[in-house]
């Protein structure tokens, strides 16, 4: 397989043809490791006119205990980041001739109104970027454009879309770039998103837009929690979690605290206990599919009741449409899709599912794209996105958030099934040039279910490495 | 070039990877000519269960001529179709065998309300797709998700979006397959759009979303017109006209009908002039650009003013950010986005652009993925979809639409300029495994000028042939 792909990218139009589509020499990604500082490092400071973000911005880095140096474009920022008690400096232009000295890049467009005002994000990253050190971090913050008084300050706002889209394709080198569009009123509850983005835990996560709003979805008194067990007395159910990216979920979610419960069908039984016994977790074994199966479960998790439900569980029946029986179109719209939505509602009917809970359902690169064989499964994951944006408006007075991933090329054994070019196509074909691994979708979930990502709901967030595939 | 590339496809790898991508073959695609009929031979009609939109079809197919066969789950459709003076039949089985039989294929989703319910669509399409000729047409319609009542009907809504992409990207042949989505309310509006994606108008566009709103934008007594010169009385001002794209929709509304003012930079002058003269259409030389230039364009339309202004003019200026100069992202900006929103504000404004008008502003492939080396001109183009979702609510209460379209590889002397390997990519990553023709572009910005389009608002629509890449 490799030795197929080497003849290929060495022939000349291969060649040719690799190098423009970015597919050559993945950079080995960092990945997080409990025993490695998660941020280390500079950050360098960006702005336009009028940054609204600073003071937010000033605190999380003291939090996570980063140093800061500031660009000319955001003057502002030395005097605020000494009133946080933030060692910090300027950047200075003779540095941007030294690559691997920055960690992140973290510009603040809040205050941009004007389409004629977007120049400074040019002058930052112009200035910046060859300094950034390999799985460098970029960071823009904006305002959701819909949230925008005037057609013109929306229009700005949405522009940046276009230009952190095409930062992470030209970055490279395992950097990720992501914007995240904040609303008035939700400054204080940006930590835990940054955290994530700014963190080795997103590895696999580029060219992404991230809203986190205000609107009653911020609990008054948030709960207290530790940033090293945010999950701590949390209880998180996970489906399809015998193995493969649920296996993955499960662990991470233990690992952050959380006393998971594991379901599967039975016929997995033996891998689910194991994986189970691991995380000192427990298992449940049912059929998702069958009619009986929302009531069983809900009984099972009445008495403790459960704050985290990732949807994982999910099957393929491929075939082209002509050749599809009813019987694999039914099963996959039924187990991806239909279980997913009768589960919920017997979780948040019995209240069952507490107030301030979470639900991550795991969508796909084909609910977002479509993909030829499977218009049954990309029906369903397409109909998870429609889940998760109907849901969240009714959600929101109990606290309760709702969000999808939707994983791009994962290396699970389900893909290691793929036929070899359609396999390394799918690989190559993002941003980091490289398949993802299951614990970064576990990640990205964590990140969710966070007790920090109150004002995140209603979204989807690829974790594809930015793949070139879309809508 | 085109050794190299049948070099690669016939090199083991690169065979299949070719054919993995669906890279080889490329369909003829059957467009849009005066002298032959643009609607004919035989259309298949599917259903969920209570199809509310059949009395609308029924109308849609008497007025355009076709004739129509029931599939088993549209059984309602004979009857009613009877009753409209409709020739038709029922679809059958035997009938999968004979390809090339059927023309289109058209299925009302907009009854399905849960996703236990979305088994028709298999049904219809399993049985139907074989007997769908070359350069053949699907539309499935259904109800805008975000208007739905309940989130299970908005769940199954939003599936639909997935199977639709899907069935694009397998169908070949150059097939293409949209969504349309009907507002309640809006059903007297569907025509022009349906027309559309039924005709050889649409040979580019596949994949899209569609939506059709009935909010106020329907003018109570909607102006008469002629289908076969819909634009007629109509004046339309084209930025960017002297050649390429722009001649082409120039050309294109004036075949509609349309009284066309080209405009472009004083420099091409000539050449816009030539372009103006075949179409009996009026020139403007302004650098649109210049400060002076809106309240220009504003004093050279007075006296008549304007239905339909067209924002096609564009300029690109690639580069890596860290070798892009200020000029370099400025004037990229500044031409493809600031100066549209004055120009518009101008004519706005001084109640030029009258009551019931149509802006349609050309956006692009790299400003929904982004795309490396073109961070200015990416950010310029979200820019401009985002100009779009803000000014449609403000401009409906006075009946004017406004839209943009995003094209992907279409062959011009821009893209012939792009290096092999990329240009070579490009056209064959999409469900037509072509380039698209500038006709492609200036059809579908004819639909969107259409009065027949006065609920087509906000709206993004791609000319892509369903490429691959996207966000």
């Amino acid at each position: 397989m490799n030795d197929s792909y080497l003849k290929f990218v060495n022939s000349p139009f291969g060649g040719r043809l690799a190098r423009s589509l970015g597919l050559p020499k993945p950079e080995v990604l960092r990945r997080y490791r409990a025993d490695r500082p998660e941020f280390d490092g500079l950050v360098a400071i960006g702005a336009g006119r009028e940054p609204h973000l600073f003071d937010a911005l000033a605190s999380l880095i003291a939090s996570i205990g980063m140093t800061s140096v500031a660009h000319e474009s955001a003057g502002l920022w030395v005097p605020l980041a000494s009133r946080h008690g933030l060692m910090t400096g300027r950047f200075e232009p003779a540095e941007a001739a030294a690559p691997g000295k920055l960690a992140a890049l973290l510009f603040d467009a809040s205050g941009i109104d004007d389409s004629s005002l977007l120049e400074p994000l040019h002058g930052f990253f112009h200035d910046t970027l060859r300094s950034l050190g390999k799985c460098g971090r970029i960071v823009v913050l904006g305002r959701p454009p819909e949230t925008c008084a005037s057609p013109r300050q929306w229009t700005a706002q949405r522009a940046l879309e276009g230009f952190v889209r095409s930062l992470g394709k030209e970055a490279r080198r395992g950097i990720t770039a992501n914007l995240v569009y904040v609303e008035p009123g939700s400054e204080s509850g940006i930590e835990a998103t940054l955290r994530f983005f700014l963190s080795p835990r997103s590895a696999y996560v580029s060219g992404q837009v991230v809203r986190i709003a205000a609107h009653g979805a911020l609990p008054q008194n948030p709960p207290a929690f530790d940033w090293r067990q945010p999950l701590a007395g949390h209880r998180a159910l996970v489906t399809g979690a015998a193995r493969g990216i649920g296996a993955s979920i499960a662990s991470v979610l233990a690992a952050e605290g959380a006393q998971v419960i594991g379901l599967d069908v039975p016929s997995a039984r033996d891998a689910l206990d194991a994986t189970m016994r691991q995380l000192n977790g427990s298992a449940l074994a049912f059929d998702i599919a069958a009619p009986e199966a929302p009531a069983q479960i809900a009984a099972a998790l009445d008495e403790l009741g459960v704050d985290i439900v990732v949807h994982n569980a999910g099957i393929t029946k491929d075939k082209t449409i002509a050749k599809m029986t009813d019987t694999a179109w039914q099963s996959v719209i039924d187990i991806n899709l239909s279980a997913q939505e009768r589960i919920d509602e017997a979780l948040l009917a019995g209240g069952i599912l507490r107030d301030g809970g979470r639900i991550i359902a795991v969508s796909s690169i084909s609910g977002i794209a479509g993909n030829p064989g499977q218009t049954n499964y990309a029906t369903s994951k397409a109909g998870v996105i429609g889940r998760v944006q109907s849901m969240a408006p009714h959600l929101r007075a109990r606290g309760i958030t709702i969000n999808a991933v939707a994983p791009g090329f994962i290396e699970t054994q389900m893909t290691a099934k793929i036929p070899l070019a359609i396999r390394e196509a799918g690989r190559r074909m993002n941003s980091m040039s490289q398949g993802g691994q299951p614990v970064d979708v576990a990640q990205t979930i964590a990140w969710l279910a966070h007790p920090g990502s109150a004002g995140v709901t209603g979204q989807v967030v690829r974790v594809c490495g930015q793949s070139l595939i879309g809508a």
